[in-house]
């Protein structure tokens, strides 16, 4: 094949996430253990998720990958789907992105790796309920439920029905009102101030 | 908040997802019209599917997105899950993306743009389906089937039974079947040549 595709006005050829400035400036290096308790893990993606709504860098939602064999940090992510103008970039897509750069492989469930989880601040939608049965995750924890994300407006998009017990056939672990009270509370507070409900088709 | 994360290895806090240099050498500029007609548009999708079958460049799977208004091209995307070592990077993931970024805008389906359409080399799978629907795309035409997908051995994951009733009903115009003789080709070509099946927990 030698011929070329026709465009007009050059399209993208590179797309780089980010995580913003303040997020980066928290990353620090300490001891294992850390992370050994799944309310710690937990508090963790809910403090990046009010801090994404303070900051105003994107939607209501933060996660992060953890090594459960150690109790330390892989990955974080939070939403960036109005900061950074792509829709794919939620919480749980950058958490996983980030964790797969980081440890140079797309399949978590690599036996080389240690055993990793998953904490996001709300249930996935449809898209990252997707995203997680690729990435290879075997256990995820979600504080909000997919009714409290969709009562501040979210259109969280065509679930199947059986997705937690299709999880669970797939071996990944899923526990769910993981803090659900501060998972709500980040979101009401994201209502409250005025954030951008994204769903396509609605902005200004 | 000034509490630090505490990690050991340094995550990532940036990601770049970026096409194949053979990709991206031949976009070019040309006139308005080129890829008028549905047929066109999949077949831009399909040569790209099966160009990075041959490089090794990912899975055998390839999209495109159009300005059905005037016949130009948006974007392209193909997949790049194992070059890339991201699970997200599908080819339909890798495409809205890039649309995306060219255009600035989350949301392709703002009044402000022209109608846009997705053309995949193969049904959605249960992530891609999710992305669809936030990423605002109206049109979706596809070549390969779900079943075409899985023959060859991928795991498309759980995709609700209503997908296509859904996308209807959102206002997403869905047509199926569009060349699928060559998109199952691409499929086969890629599993005759030994063509790695990145289901997750798979890999060597």
């Amino acid at each position: 094949m030698t011929s070329s595709i026709r465009i007009v006005n050059m399209p993208s050829s590179s797309v780089t996430i980010q995580l913003p400035d303040w997020l980066r400036d928290r990353l620090d290096v300490v001891s294992a253990g850390t992370y050994a308790k799944q309310d710690s893990q937990m508090d963790l993606a809910l403090q990046i998720a009010a801090e994404n709504v303070k900051r105003g860098t994107g939607g209501p939602f933060g996660a992060a990958v953890f090594n459960t064999q150690n109790g330390m940090l892989v990955s974080v992510g939070v939403n960036l789907v109005t900061s950074s103008g792509l829709s794919i970039t939620h919480a749980e897509v950058v958490a996983i992105t980030m964790a797969q750069a980081a440890l140079q492989h797309y399949d978590l469930a690599d036996v080389a790796l240690p055993p990793l989880r998953l904490a996001t601040s709300a249930e996935p939608c449809s898209m990252c309920i997707g995203a997680i049965h690729w990435s290879g995750l075997k256990s995820i924890i979600a504080s909000a439920r997919d009714e409290d994300v969709r009562e501040i407006g979210f259109d969280e998009g065509n679930k199947p029905d059986d997705w937690v017990a299709q999880f669970e056939k797939s071996g990944i672990k899923y526990v769910s009102d993981v803090l659900r009270d501060r998972g709500r509370a980040v979101l009401q507070a994201y209502a409250r101030g005025g954030g951008r409900i994204y769903n396509a088709g609605t902005s200004e």
